[in-house]
C-alpha cells in the first residue's frame, strides 16, 4: 500500500539574488530567466513528491506583473497541488524583495505540469497526494478544472466533454444573460 | 506618418546546441532552459519590430511534446503576429534536430506578449504591423482572440464582454448541442 | 529608536539542483561551487537583517563531510546569529537530498562574517539582533567566542586579551590535567 | 551512391543578444566570446552537412572591425563552402544590429575548418558538397586556395608545391614589376 | 619506490579577469566566487602532486581583506604544503591587480585540505612531498600544527592530545603571564 | 620619458580545468571555448603592458592539433611579442595536462592583435616593449613579418609594398627554382 503523501512534503523554497547576467539592457530580470528558475523549483517539488525523475510537460499561461531589478532577491515557492495518473500539477508563487528599500511584492503565480518517467523515458504512475488544509483542498479542486482546460486547449478533449468547464461557462453565461 | 512594418521584418531565427548544463539527470533539455531561449528570441523579434526596449508581459500556456537531448540542435523561430496599443504578440516555433540521426521534429509552439517601455519603464505606443501572406493574416486574426482570452484569464475583462470568445463558445456549444 | 529585529526575520532557505557543470570528473559537486552558493545565501540573510549592502569579510573553517552528486538537491539555510558594531555572523547549514533514493543527509555547517557598507564602501553600523528561542540564545553566546577566535587567528587580538577563549582553554587544560 | 548535398542544406543562422557577462570593462563584447559563438555555429553547419560529429581543426585569421555593445543583437550565419577528404571549410559571417538605433553593420568574416570523427575520434570521410549559385561556386574555388595557404602556413606543404598560391603570387609579382 | 616529489611540481598559477556576473550590486567580486576559483586552483595543485582525483575535505578560515572590483585581474597561486596519509594541505595566495592604475595588492591567504580518492570514492594513500627551500620547510612544519587545530575544531582530537598546539598555548600563556 | 617595459612584465599564466559545459558530445573541449580563454589571457597580457583598456583587433590562424578532454587541465601562457603604434601582438601557447595519466602535450600556438583604446573608444599610443633574451628578440623580428602578412591579407597593404614578405618569397622561390 502507498504511504499517504502530503502537500507540505512536496514544498520547495528557492531564494536567489538577481545577478547582472540575469538582466536586460534596463537592468530588469528577463522573464525567461525567471521561468528557468521556476522550472527547477517545480522539478524539485515534483521529485520530492514522486521520488522519480520528472520532466516538464506543460506550463500554464504566466503574467509578469512586476519587474524585478538587478540586486533584488527572488523567492520562489513550489508545491504539488494535485496528482493525476502519470502527471502532477505544481503551483509556483514568486515574490521579489528589495532588502535595502524594505519592500516585498508578489510577482507571479504559475502552474507547471510534470510527468514522472522511468529510465526508458516512459511515463510511470505517480503516488496520490492528500490535501489537508482548506486552502490545499481548494487548490486540489481547482487543479482538476485547469487540467480540463489544458486538454481542451491542446485539442485532446472536445469542449463538449469538458464537464467542469462546461458547467462553469454555462453558469457564467446564464448569470450574465440574467444580469443584462 | 509611421512606415509600414511587415511581419517578415520582425522574424528571428535562433540555433543552439544543447550543452551538458542545459540538461537534467537523464540528459534531456530542461523545459525552463528552453523557455529562457524562447524568451530571448521573442525579445529580439519584439525589438526588431518596435525599435524600443521590450519586456516580457505574459507567456501563454506551452506544451512540451518531444524531449530534446544533449548534443541535439534546437531551432527557435520568432515573429510578431499582431500589435496592440503598447503590447505585441510574438509567436515562437521550436524544432529539435538530430544531425547524426538525420531527424527533425516539431517540439513547441508558444505565444509571448511583450510590452514596449521607455527609460522610466513606462509602457509606450508601438508601431502597427501589416500582415501580408494568408498565413500571417490568419495569425493576426487569431491573436485578437488569444488576447481576449488572456484578459479574461487575468480577470481584467469580464467573460460577457469578451466578444470574440463568446461568439466562439456559443457557436461551439450550439453545434455540440445540435450534434448530441 | 531601532525596531527589534529577530533571527527568524533574517532566515534564508535556498534549494538548488546539482547540474553537470557544478561537478568534477567523478560527478561530485565541487566544494568551491557549494561555498559560492553558501556565500549568496549568507549575503541574503545579512541584507534581510541590515537592509544594507553587505560584503563577505571572513569565512570560518568548513568541513565537507558528505559528497553531493549530480542530480541531487542541495538545501542551504542561513540565519544571522549575532551582530557586532559593523559586522554580523551568519550560520549556514547544508543538507543534500536524493529524492529518488529518499535520503537526506547533513553535509556542512559554516559561519560567514559579513560587513555592512555604504556607497563609499565604508563599514556602517548594523541594527542589533534579538535572539528569542533557547537555541538562538545559545548560538548568540557561541558567536562571541568565535569572534574572539577569529580576531586571535587574524592577529588582531593578543591571546592574553581574548577573555572568553582564555577561560575555555584554562578550564579545558585544568580539567585535562586533573583527568590525567 | 551518396545523395547530392547542397550548400543551402548546411546553412545555420544564430541570433544572440549581448548580455553583461559577454562584455569587457567598456561594455564591448569580448572577441573570444564572439569566437565561441562562431565555433558553435560552424559546428552545427558541419554536422548538418556530414551527419557526423565534427570538431574544430583550424580557424583562419579573423579581424574584428566593429565593436559590438551590451544589448546589441549578434547575427552569425554559417555555411559549408567546400569539403575535402575528412575535413570541410565553413564560412561564417557576423553582423551586429542595434534595434533601437535601427542600424545593422558587418563585423567579421571567418573561415573555420572542421574534421568529421567517429567514436574512436578517428577522422572519417565526409560526403561531397555541390555548390549551385555563382556565389557558391566562387566560394568553392576560393576554398581550395585557402586550404593550400593553411597547409603552407602549417608547414605541411612546401611553398613550391602549392600550385594555386604560386600561380597567384607569380602573377601578382609579375604584374607589380611591370607596374613599377 | 616512490619518486621524490617537490613542492614546485605542485604549483598552479591561475589568472582571471573579474567579469560582471562575478560581482554584487556595488561591482565588488563576491567572496563565494573567489572561493570557487580558489577551490579549482587547489584541486589542480592536489592532482598535480598526487596524480589521483582529489576532492575538497576542508577549508580553513579565510579573511577577505581587500575588495576586488569589476575589470580587475585576480591571480591565485596554489601549492601543496604537506601531505598526510590520504590527505594534503594546499596553500593559496590571492592578489588583485589593477592594470590601469598599476596597483597590485595581496587579498587572501587560505589553506584547503583535499583527499585523494579512487573510483569507488574511497580515500587512497598519497605520495609524500619533499620541501626544499627554507620557506617550504617552514610551511611544512606549520601545516602539522594547522592539521592538529583542524582535528581539535572538528572534535576528532581531544585538545589534551594535540601535542603541538598544547606546547604553543602553554608557551604563549606562560609568556603572557610573565609579561603581565 | 617612457620607462623601459620588458616582455617578462607582460607575461600571463592561466590554468583551467575542463568542465562538462566546455565540451561537445564526445567530451572534447570545444575549440571556441579554448579561443575564449585565450582571448582573456591575451587581454590580460595586453593590459599589463599598456596599462590601458585593450580590445581584440585580430586573431591569426590557429590550428587545433590535440583534442583536450573533460577533466584535463589547460595551461595558457601569454606574452607581448612586439608593439606597434596603437596595437600590439600577443603570443599564446597552450598545453593540456592529464594529471592522472601524467602526460602534458602542446596543443596550440596563436597570435592575437590587440588595440589600446581610451574612454571614447579611440585607439591610443602604446608604450614600446624591449625584448631581452635571444628568443624574445627572434619573436620581436618575426612579429613584424606577421604584421605585414595581416595587412596584406586584410587588403590594407599592397603585396608589392610588403617589403619583408616580398624578400622572403623571392628568396624562397629563387631557392626553390634553383633546387628544381
Amino acid at each position: 500500500m502507498h504511504e499517504q503523501k502530503t502537500v507540505a512534503a512536496s514544498r520547495c523554497i528557492m531564494t536567489e539574488m538577481v545577478l547582472p547576467n540575469d538582466t536586460n539592457n534596463l537592468g530588469n530580470m528577463m522573464g525567461g530567466r525567471l521561468m528557468y528558475l521556476m522550472d527547477i523549483c517545480a522539478a524539485i517539488s515534483a521529485q520530492r513528491h514522486t521520488n522519480q525523475v520528472c520532466v516538464t510537460a506543460a506550463v500554464d499561461s504566466v503574467e509578469f506583473e512586476s519587474p524585478i531589478h538587478h540586486g533584488e532577491i527572488v523567492v520562489i515557492e513550489g508545491q504539488v497541488n494535485r496528482t493525476f495518473r502519470t502527471s502532477l500539477e505544481i503551483e509556483l508563487n514568486v515574490w521579489a524583495e528589495n532588502a535595502i528599500a524594505r519592500t516585498r511584492r508578489k510577482c507571479n503565480r504559475a502552474y507547471y505540469t510534470f510527468v514522472a518517467i522511468n529510465e526508458e523515458r516512459r511515463p510511470v504512475q505517480v503516488p496520490p497526494i492528500v490535501p489537508e488544509s482548506e486552502q490545499e483542498i481548494a487548490s486540489y479542486e481547482a487543479a482538476a478544472r485547469r487540467r480540463e482546460l489544458r486538454l481542451v486547449i491542446a485539442g485532446r478533449l472536445p469542449l463538449k466533454d469538458a464537464r467542469l468547464i462546461k458547467e462553469d461557462i454555462i453558469g457564467t453565461l446564464t448569470h450574465q444573460h440574467r444580469d443584462e
